[in-house]
Order: C-alpha cells, then sequence, then structure tokens
C-alpha cells in the first residue's frame, strides 16, 4: 500500500491531451450535424439568395422615383401587377411604375428597392401614393448578398450550431463532412462494486461512476459504451481493456483511489504493446490520483474511484478532451464553460502547488448579488455534488480565497 | 395586404406561455434521465453509505488512541488485520489496536477513524507507529452521512445532472418518474419554399427553418417531428396542423412574415374547436410577426417565415417553452443563459416599446477584455447569425445603447 505519485501541473496534462489526434472525418446527415466539427472547408454551389428578393411586404418601384416623397407631398406611381409568392414577375418595371410584392417574393427586372406596405396608399385604377423616400436596396436582399456561388460557406474547423445548421440547409448541403463523435468505453473496477440493479451486501456498495460518466460524456458528445464492472484483477482488467480497445476511441477506467489499485491500473496498462504511462497523478484537487495512458494512439484513463474526484476531473480535463478529439478548438479553455460571477461567502485554505476545484451552492441576495457559499467537510459524499451549483477554481499559485472576494463559479 | 397587428409585451406572452401545463409524467431508464425534471420526490430506501466507509488508505483505529501522537512521540498500535476491499472485517478493534484498511473499505467495528497511511510506518511484528493525532471521525463515511433511508433524495422539481443521476444510482434506482419530452412537430408553410434536397427554380428557396428549428427544439431537450412543407392555403395547412396536433405535444408552424400569411395562419388555427388565438404579434425585434394559439390545451406557434426572426423567438420564447413543458422552474429566466460580459463597440439604437436583441460577434482587445460588434445593415441574411456569438438585449424601456457600455451577451 506503500507509495507516492509523480504528480503534474493540470497544464503539463492539457498539452499531452492536446497531442491526441483528432477522429477522422464522416459524412453527416443534415439532422446530425448540430454541435459538431467541419472536417473540411464547405463551398458555396450557387449564390445566396439566388435571385434579388423582398424583405418586406410592399410595393416593388425605382428608388429614384421616390426621392422626395412626404406624407403631405406624395410620389404617385402606376401600380403594373401584383405578384404573389407562386408567380415570378414576367415583367420589367418602366419609370413611375412600381409592382405589389409579397416578402420573399423575386423583384421584378427594373426595381432596385421595395417600400413597405404602411408607406402606401392604394387610390383606385392602379394608382398608388408613396409617403416615404426609399434608398436604392432597402428592404431587398440582393442576389448573392449572403453568399456568392464559389465563396467560402464555412471553413474547415467551424462548430456548427443551428444556424450554421440552417446555412447548410439553404445552400441544399444535406451530407456533412464532420470529425467523428467519440465511442467512449467506461468500466469501473473495484472489488466492493454490484450493478446498480443488484443489493448490496455489507461492504459492497453500487457503482456509481459508469452511470455519472456515461452522461458527463454524452453531454460532451461521445457516445458512452458501457462495459460494466471489472474485478481489481489483472487478468480480468485486461481483457475487459483489451475489449474496450477495440470497441472504442476512448476509455475510461474508474477504479477505487487506493495506491494498490492505481498500482495495478499502471500495470494492466503497461502490458499492451505500444502502450506509454502518460500521467500518474495531476496537481488538482479533487482529482489528484488520475492515469492517463496512450495505447497505440488511444487515451485510456485511470479515473479515481471516488465519485467527486471522477466527475471534477471529468470537468476540467475529461470533457474537453472528448471535443478536443471532435476538432473543437480550444476545448480546454475554462472561458467557454458557462459561469456566473458570484462574491465568495467564506475564505477557503488551498494547498499551493494544486489547483483545487471547490463546490459551491449559489444563493442570491436581496440585493441581487450572488454569493457563493463552499460546500466542506464532505468531500467524499455525493451530496456535496448535488448541493452544488458550480465550482470555484483556486490557482496552484495561491494559499486560498478571501471571503467577498469576486469569484467565477463554473456552472455544472 | 392591410392589416395591424395587436402586440402584447414580451411578458405577456411569457405569462401566457407559462400558463401551459406541464406534460405528465413517464418512467424513463437512469440512463435517460439526465436533463430531465422529476415529477414524484424520490425517497432513499436505505442509508448511504450503507455501513461506515474508509475514505482513504491507512489504518482504521479508534481516535482516542492517537491523541498526542507527534512525529517526535508517536503512537503504537497492535495490526490486528488486514481488510482489502473483499472481505468484510470479521473482527472488533479493542483499545491499542488498529486494522489496514483501503479506500472505501468497511470499518471494522469498535473503530471510529482512519490515519492515513503516509502518517503511519509498519515497524514489523504487527506493530504500527502512529505519527499523528486524528479525531473521531476522520477520513470516515458514516453510515447514513449522505442520506438516511426513508429521506428525502432528491424533491419533485428537481433536475437531474450527471451528480443527480449518480445518486440515483448509488441508491439502485433504475427507473426514474420524469416529465416528458415533449414531441415538437415543425411545419414550414410558403409557397415558394422547396425541400432542402430540391434544386429552387428562380423565386423559389429551400426550406431553411425545418432544420434550425429542429436543431433548436433538440438543444431545449424536444423531440422534433418534421413534417416538411405545407402550401399557403386553408384545407391543405389545416389538414397539416391537424395531423402535428395528432403527434405532437406542440406544433411550430413557420411561413412568410406577410401579413396575408399571418392572417391564413390565424384562419386556420381558428377553425380548430377550443382554439384561442393567444398572441398575434409581441414587441420583440426581431421576431414580431408571432402567433400563439391553445388549441385544447396544446401550444400551436406561428413563427415568422424569416430566419433570422424565427430563430430569436425559438432562443427567448420557445426554448424556454419547450423546457417549460418538461417541468423546469423558471424557464424564462434569462440568467439561466450561458453569457458572457463584454464592451459595446458601437451605439445602437433601438426603438422604444419594443424588446430588441442584436446580433453581436465577440472580439477579445490586447487588455483581455472583450468587446461586442454589433452585426448590422443584414437583418435578413443568414450571415448575421452565422458571424453572431451571441444577442445582446435592450428592454423596451431604453432607446438604446451607448458604445462602451457594458453588457451581457447571451450567447448561443
Amino acid at each position: 500500500m506503500q507509495g507516492f505519485f509523480e504528480v503534474l501541473t493540470v497544464e503539463q496534462v492539457v498539452r499531452l491531451l492536446s497531442a491526441f489526434a483528432p477522429l477522422p472525418p464522416e459524412q453527416a446527415n443534415l439532422q446530425e450535424s448540430d454541435g459538431r466539427v467541419l472536417a473540411e472547408d464547405m463551398i458555396a454551389g450557387e449564390d445566396l439568395p439566388l435571385t434579388d428578393r423582398a424583405a418586406m411586404d410592399g410595393y416593388a418601384l425605382r428608388a429614384a422615383d421616390t426621392f422626395g416623397a412626404t406624407e403631405s407631398n406624395p410620389s404617385y406611381l402606376q401600380c403594373v401587377g401584383n405578384f404573389d409568392i407562386r408567380t415570378p414577375p414576367n415583367l420589367a418595371l418602366q419609370p413611375g411604375q412600381c409592382a405589389g410584392i409579397v416578402t420573399g417574393g423575386m423583384l421584378p427586372a427594373g426595381a432596385d428597392a421595395v417600400v413597405m406596405v404602411e408607406y402606401t396608399h392604394a387610390l383606385g385604377e392602379g394608382m398608388v401614393e408613396i409617403r416615404l423616400p426609399v434608398a436604392p436596396g432597402a428592404h431587398v436582399m440582393l442576389q448573392g448578398e449572403d453568399v456568392r456561388a464559389g465563396g467560402l460557406l464555412l471553413p474547415t474547423g467551424a462548430l456548427l450550431r443551428p444556424q450554421e445548421v440552417g446555412l447548410l440547409a439553404a445552400l441544399g448541403k444535406t451530407r456533412i463532412p464532420v470529425r467523428k463523435r467519440p465511442r467512449v468505453a467506461i468500466i469501473s473496477t473495484g472489488d466492493e462494486l454490484v450493478d446498480v440493479n443488484a443489493t448490496p451486501k455489507p461492504g459492497q456498495v453500487r457503482d456509481v461512476n459508469s452511470a455519472t460518466l456515461a452522461c458527463l460524456v454524452r453531454r460532451a458528445g461521445g457516445t458512452p459504451i458501457l462495459l460494466g464492472l471489472a474485478p481489481d484483477e489483472l487478468g480480468a482488467l485486461r481483457a475487459q481493456v483489451r475489449k474496450a480497445l477495440n470497441m472504442a476511441d476512448c476509455v475510461l477506467l474508474s477504479g477505487g483511489s487506493s495506491i494498490g489499485i492505481c498500482d495495478l491500473t499502471v500495470r494492466v496498462l503497461q502490458s499492451f504493446q505500444n502502450a506509454r504511462i502518460l500521467c500518474r497523478g495531476v496537481a488538482l484537487s479533487p482529482g489528484k490520483p488520475l492515469i492517463v495512458a496512450d495505447i497505440a494512439g488511444k487515451a485510456v484513463w485511470g479515473l479515481p474511484g471516488q465519485v467527486t474526484s471522477a466527475q471534477v476531473v471529468m470537468l476540467v480535463l475529461g470533457q474537453a478532451f472528448i471535443r478536443h478529439l471532435q476538432g473543437w478548438k480550444n476545448p480546454f479553455d475554462q472561458a467557454l464553460w458557462p459561469q456566473q460571477k458570484a462574491v465568495l461567502a467564506k475564505n477557503i485554505a488551498s494547498r499551493q502547488g494544486r489547483e483545487d476545484y471547490v463546490r459551491v451552492r449559489l444563493e442570491q441576495e436581496s440585493t441581487g448579488e450572488w454569493l457563493a457559499a463552499p460546500i466542506l467537510g464532505m468531500s467524499g459524499l455525493l451530496r456535496s455534488l448535488t448541493d452544488a451549483h458550480g465550482l470555484v477554481r483556486i490557482p496552484a499559485s495561491l494559499e486560498g480565497l478571501e471571503a467577498r472576494r469576486q469569484v467565477d463559479v463554473l456552472l455544472f
């Protein structure tokens, strides 16, 4: 049971993790491309819009015909047609003419602007009064204004959001080259563990990490593969890890935090060909007993068995790594994490030389200010996570944070 | 083509939407319960932990036996056993005795604390030197400390996160009573529209809203049902809406922003039994021509056809409503939205009496400060959404926001 970890800094671990190659591309259906990263430049095959289109209900006209128009001194134009959305206009406007048009309708030739219906009055016999001057291009979406045919629609590396999916739809792109989503195998080790469905005997506990890790993987865009329990025994654990490596792009082992179990995990991982142990301990609390290995280019994580530690490691490093595999830029940047500014309710002490993540509960004061109350003295309890709204980071260089100091709460 | 909207404030629309009943409960598998809302109180069936357990590797002992121990004046205890995780202890510690224990191991009777292995030294012949005093309860998770049998595990209305899923796993809860996820039918109307897979003729455009709305529904936890295109014709549109109401919990129609099309939508919705038009226009920009109807208890939305307007309505109201149907508390509260503080790069003008959402692009200055640059003059373009990182809200009471003012950018 003796031994010490060789501890890396969080930054060192981030550098090691960033060196893993992102997953290869695949073709996804448009509907499945949201939240994913483009693996190729997308080029527009045609202009968008395809033709000049009205952006408002009203009259298409030549802007010059409205110059100087006012409420008291309107312009008068001859309406030569009313085009509904079904009927592309079949005429060219001459000076002094206008045509009724609806939002989205194609502009007739000769027209260069639309006046909104609110500023007009139909006088009968095709005469229309225009009470407002409009500039050329007013309320018109010009052909190619959004994208020109042959132009770059979206670059390699772009993260697709609903609006990017919309832009791809507009150009008729239905198969999208994106980075694959990682399949992440999850194995819980520990001879005290029983399945969630089992009734534990004295000394046994149900496997919590499999359920929690699967949720965290899914939230980061990965696909969890639950392989269940493995015993704390070299041969059996090795067989399970081999199976995981065959099925998945990344493996999450979680096991007891005891030094003996860590040693076993390291021995199992070292037993594979092309295995390199990259990390054996990180200056992170909770989460210190973290193992990361590279086995033939795949990352295998030995996460702490303690649920709270495993979750903090996943929040700080694991979810970012799953996004890294999907091709995200700067996934480890915590600025991307939803956060809330708050004032610390109490002093928090921290050991220098390690990054501390303190679970806090947010409470709003009558002034509207948010107070972050540290959840102390129950580090191993599940309650300390379910009672918390987020984490406050104490950098490795500090010995703590004083009460009333402003902090960013990383929400979860 | 004439007519005016009767416009409600955003707050009025929120009140109307909040009056819809959340969906009924269903039983979800544990793995599918993340992100959902509990429909019943969850009660613990047993203590958690089930027994006193060690939180560290070391020795279980009676704390009193270590009082006064120091580096130079250690306590000496007799080690009467070493318990691995597989073997529940079969003895009771007497004063002066200790037992080797690993993290997670069950404490032997008589022990009330664990001393970490780092502060001990095995001297041989079962003698152990303890160089640090420990308090009763040190490094021990007490039986029932997390939850007591019969106690409230999680209350009705709790939003389940990975850690709550873990807590449920720990108690062996595998079928979870949660509110249903809304099935949301999506119909695009507009005679100019063609399917994403089609090649548009002059005057036609591909249906963008179906793709975008489906992503937004999914991100809010709903299940989109894509019903495709419906013509701008009362009978056909009515048949499509009837089909949608039969299949779904909520219907999103999106159609041209033209007043004529709005009138058609209203006529279609009014033609159903037990239909009430709740909203015909909202003081929101973009997004003014919004229709909301209650048809026999189901919400039917007539969204603006313009993609940017439809997306803003979904971000400000629609996604929150989908969460409301799932039982979220305060889903319309924008404090829940991920945001970034930034300084406005330019003046933005806004019409008083309506809430304006201005698309902005974030740029980081050399000082580290974030600058929010409004994307102006391209309101109907898809680019104005894909170039943007978020929205800045201008309250209805203001005529604009000045440059250099601090703003919260609602990220999307």
